[in-house]
């Protein structure tokens, strides 16, 4: 049975302060979203992938893919109000039985060894999540009350976030909580346990201005594994 | 009573995976140390400057400026084992009653804006430490027992941490500790309260290879405040 990879891009581009969703903004002159995807092409041919976007957005879509000559089979479907609506309407087309993984579109420079890593874990354990370490000191609470909390101890997740289809289909059935920022909070909460696995640092999510100029700089210096 | 910045560069260059001390590496043709140093002159060109370096770095130091005209009046002070002692060994040349702002060599990029707001809420306050939200999901524990948590409570840290000179002093007589990773880690063990303010996104720490990329590509775009 084929392996499913959900790709989430429900972005409308606030945070970039930009017009462009942030999916669709061009790195080294190719959109992010298609880099994203042909990273996972090129580690295994053979997956299915399902990308999630806003409906409004579906016809920009088939006009970047044949502007790009973007040929890799995808199967698209609407998102939601949140990650969260989102990742389950994509979860509403994937079959049964095998493994899923949930990829941001906006984290174009996943490691082969991640994937790797992250689908061989979650074939074992049915969970699977790629984190790296924090390098900064961190601390939690508010501005005015809060307290030193040990980095050692925390993990910045990544994604691709894989899991048993079944089981992730499951989860998903439980009510929205605003605390779901990632997959593997939606798995927790349905009573599983969860895996990590090493991601890889330059798996960065562009999010900001900033992130844009570090990919950017990323592809120019042959930093990236492949 | 002027106030005082200490430069802590304890950095003897191992995570870069080099020889030379990440402190010292260039950025655009100069020394990321001498940017660090400068962006805070640059703000107030009365400021009283140590720099924390290890001592078998001391004659490279004195050979960097020369080479590179670095004529910025700077106290050159020996570091320790750790960030901990080399913080301790600055602390032990600033005079009681003013202000003290402990930085990292190594944040070349801090906004003039955020020196302002730190010096400003120490004043009242007694210390003010920068920080910046987190934008990826953030798991605690280990590989095998972790948990959720949620990031809207974290913050991620950065310098400079500025203090009431008088009572960071005497924190730092307490015993080392390894979770002190940060200055106001120190300050809260020793019964004082932490209050934040905001920092900037692109005074990032150059921990990593990916981080002198970035560095380069915010240079050369003109993304930087000042």
């Amino acid at each position: 049975m084929k392996q499913t990879v959900v790709i989430v891009a429900g972005g409308i581009g606030a945070r970039m302060g930009g017009e462009l969703p942030k999916q669709f903004l061009l790195l080294n002159d190719y959109p992010l979203i298609f880099h994203t995807i042909r990273s996972f092409y090129r580690f295994n041919d053979q997956f299915n992938f399902i990308v999630v976007l806003p409906e409004s957005q579906f016809d920009y879509w088939k006009d970047l893919c044949k502007k790009y000559a973007f040929a890799i089979p995808c199967q698209i479907i609407a998102g939601g109000e949140t990650r969260f609506h989102s990742v389950k309407n994509g979860l509403s087309i994937v079959a049964d039985g095998a493994l899923v993984a949930i990829h941001d579109a906006v984290r174009p420079f996943v490691a082969h060894a991640t994937i790797q890593r992250c689908f061989e874990m979650a074939k074992e354990k049915k969970s699977a999540i790629p984190v790296v370490p924090v390098v900064n000191s961190v601390r939690q609470g508010t501005f005015l009350q809060n307290k030193s909390i040990s980095r050692a101890d925390l993990h910045i997740v990544q994604t691709p976030q894989v899991f048993d289809a079944t089981l992730l289909k499951k989860a998903y059935t439980i009510p929205y909580n605003v605390l779901f920022t990632d997959d593997a909070a939606v798995f927790e909460a349905a009573g599983h346990q969860i895996f990590l696995t090493e991601g890889n640092i330059e798996n960065i999510k562009i999010t900001l201005p900033i992130d844009i100029l570090l990919a950017e700089q990323l592809i120019k210096t042959g930093f990236l594994t492949n």
